[in-house]
């Protein structure tokens, strides 16, 4: 096996709606393609992040709805790469197999380094570094996982458990779903686990090995793309896309972690602590942005008026917000909506969005 | 004399800039030229609650740059009226002077109803009552102002002193400044005391005679205007603009209270409970909003989205607002900004006019 002469590509999950961070990310414009930092796009961000590694190529996973703005973002990087667009969304084992069975069409075989295009990373260095020994792993036929050494007794990650051993990567023990307090607070005081990131490195091969073994349904309905060609399988057009559609329609809506991951072998985590953040929620918009000496954030290009406040975060499209005299607040505005939020309160988000879809769709009636 | 044949005649004081309602209320455009309620305007209010009064006509007393919106509202609301620009703004009593001036021009000697142009009033036909009272008092040669009874210890208003007696109307003992908290419970326990409601009733005639004792630089310095004819002293082009000038330039900035009322005699309260409320900050914004069973508040026209608030109150222009998770937040949209401030800290709005003022002329040099 020769690893050195072996390509590495990048497979971004980007078809997200992203409803958490309404009203920025819609189902018009999701999170992604948004610049919430003022240093780029989420998408941007994501590719860029993985340019040390000098990529071959880059595979953008999306819904059909975003292709164009994906093949946008990389045109504006000036970034090689094919935009493969879902039918439907079936969940991360779906898209994880369907650029898997693209690029087996197109290297027979090479390393996929899989990675949601929503995270916020603060040290990109260290981070390319950590992706390095994800990829050595991957080399050696392993489905590596980069777990995030955690910080604090977040419940609303997975785990991953990992007891440390020698070198840079440790054999998974297990993966352990979203733990309440105590739990997390005794991870945390263990040791040996890790906040679950969503970011793998494996080859295609292994990974199609695994799709066989674990989820032979998916297996059996993505066989029809191996018959088309590289540039069929990436189009949306005619025949190859009615094949699509049918292969998608075929598997159930399941994650990589619960359909392969959390059931197989030859799995390694790869620590690492590269600042990372997953921009999930508006709870979560304080990673990304500059703090003043109250703690209150907000772009750098757009600053908001904060008078007698602590801790608030306001994002704005295209107006000012002037904050005073509360805490713990985010304040968002986009294109039409205003949201006004407790830091704590960034699940119920979800409320919001269905009044205001349901108030819309009277609207029209 | 004969009081059922001296016409009537309101004059509306609505020169204010009102920046504590700032971002709604601007110079450009403040607040009583605003539909906060979905009621209409807060000028066009405060003219229609006058109607069932039989005014004779109508005089609106505003600074120059809100001349022509003056008109508009009248000719919307289809009432006779006179628009007086003033130069300069001088406080209430040149104000008053300059109305008082221009209407003895007009009808020789008619009653004048003084008031401002941001008050809500919850019952319409309560007011018109006592203002009716007021207009009786006002003939006997009586300065009548309406006292308002107070409902709460509230220290942001001014107080009238005038021990309860026979009849509808009460001679007044003192005028108050804002009290602090301990003096105002003791107001409200010893009863005989009134908010401070800024609106009166009294003959030209009368007014003017304590113009010449009280404040005989202002009576000396508008003389100029009674050699001008009823047309030009309304008029704001050429020679009477001037002459308008001269005479607000010459006059010191003081109110009507502290210039004359405070030192008169003849003063007589007529009390009130009408619902009033001065919209004077965003924390009353509360008085002029429907709530909902959470207590949160939206105007009826334009629901807001609360989810999880309580007491929370918003207010926008062209934007849908969400509220999620938060107890006593006022929310504005206005032109290009977003004001968001626990409703306590609503007095803090001047603050971030200020910032937002030094901001915007900094942006254009």
């Amino acid at each position: 096996m020769s690893g050195k002469t072996m390509k590495v590509v990048p497979v971004i999950m980007a078809g997200g709606a992203g409803t958490r961070l309404w009203p920025l990310s819609r189902e018009e414009k999701p999170k992604q393609f948004h610049d919430l930092s003022g240093e780029g796009t989420l998408l941007e961000q994501t590719i860029k992040r993985l340019l040390p590694l000098d990529p071959e190529s880059c595979v953008i996973v999306t819904a059909r709805r975003y292709e164009e703005a994906s093949y946008r973002e990389l045109a504006r990087i000036g970034m090689e790469g094919t935009v493969l667009s879902e039918p439907r969304p079936r969940n991360t084992a779906a898209a994880v197999l369907y650029a898997a069975s693209y690029l087996t069409k197109v290297y027979a075989d090479c390393v996929m380094i899989v990675l949601p295009a929503d995270h916020h990373i603060r040290k990109p260095d260290e981070f390319a570094g950590v992706l390095r020994l994800a990829v050595a792993e991957a080399l050696k036929d392993n489905l590596a996982t980069i777990g995030i050494k955690p910080l604090y007794p977040e419940t609303g990650y997975g785990y991953i458990k990992a007891p440390p051993g020698e070198g840079d990567a440790f054999p998974v023990e297990g993966f352990v779903e979203k733990p309440d307090l105590p739990t997390a607070e005794r991870y945390l005081e263990e040791g040996g686990y890790y906040w679950n990131s969503g970011i793998y490195a494996w080859k295609t091969s292994v990974i199609l090995e695994r799709f066989a073994r674990h989820l032979p349904r998916h297996s059996d309905a993505f066989k029809p793309l191996f018959a088309l060609d590289r540039d069929q399988i990436a189009s949306s057009e005619g025949g190859p896309w009615e094949i699509k559609r049918a292969v998608f329609d075929a598997v159930e809506s399941i994650s990589i972690d619960y359909g392969i991951m959390e059931k197989t072998d030859g799995r390694m985590v790869v620590p690492g602590d590269f600042g990372w953040g997953d921009l999930g929620s508006w709870n979560s918009i304080d990673d990304i942005l500059p703090a003043d000496a109250d703690g209150n954030r907000s772009p750098s290009g757009k600053k908001a008026v904060f008078v007698g406040a602590k801790n608030c975060s306001a994002f704005s499209e295209d107006k000012r917000i002037a904050v005073v005299g509360l805490s713990n607040v985010v304040v968002v505005q986009s294109g039409n909506d205003i949201l006004v939020m407790e830091k704590d309160a960034s699940q119920r988000v979800r409320e919001v969005v269905e009044i205001v879809r349901a108030l819309d769709s009277g609207a029209q009636s």
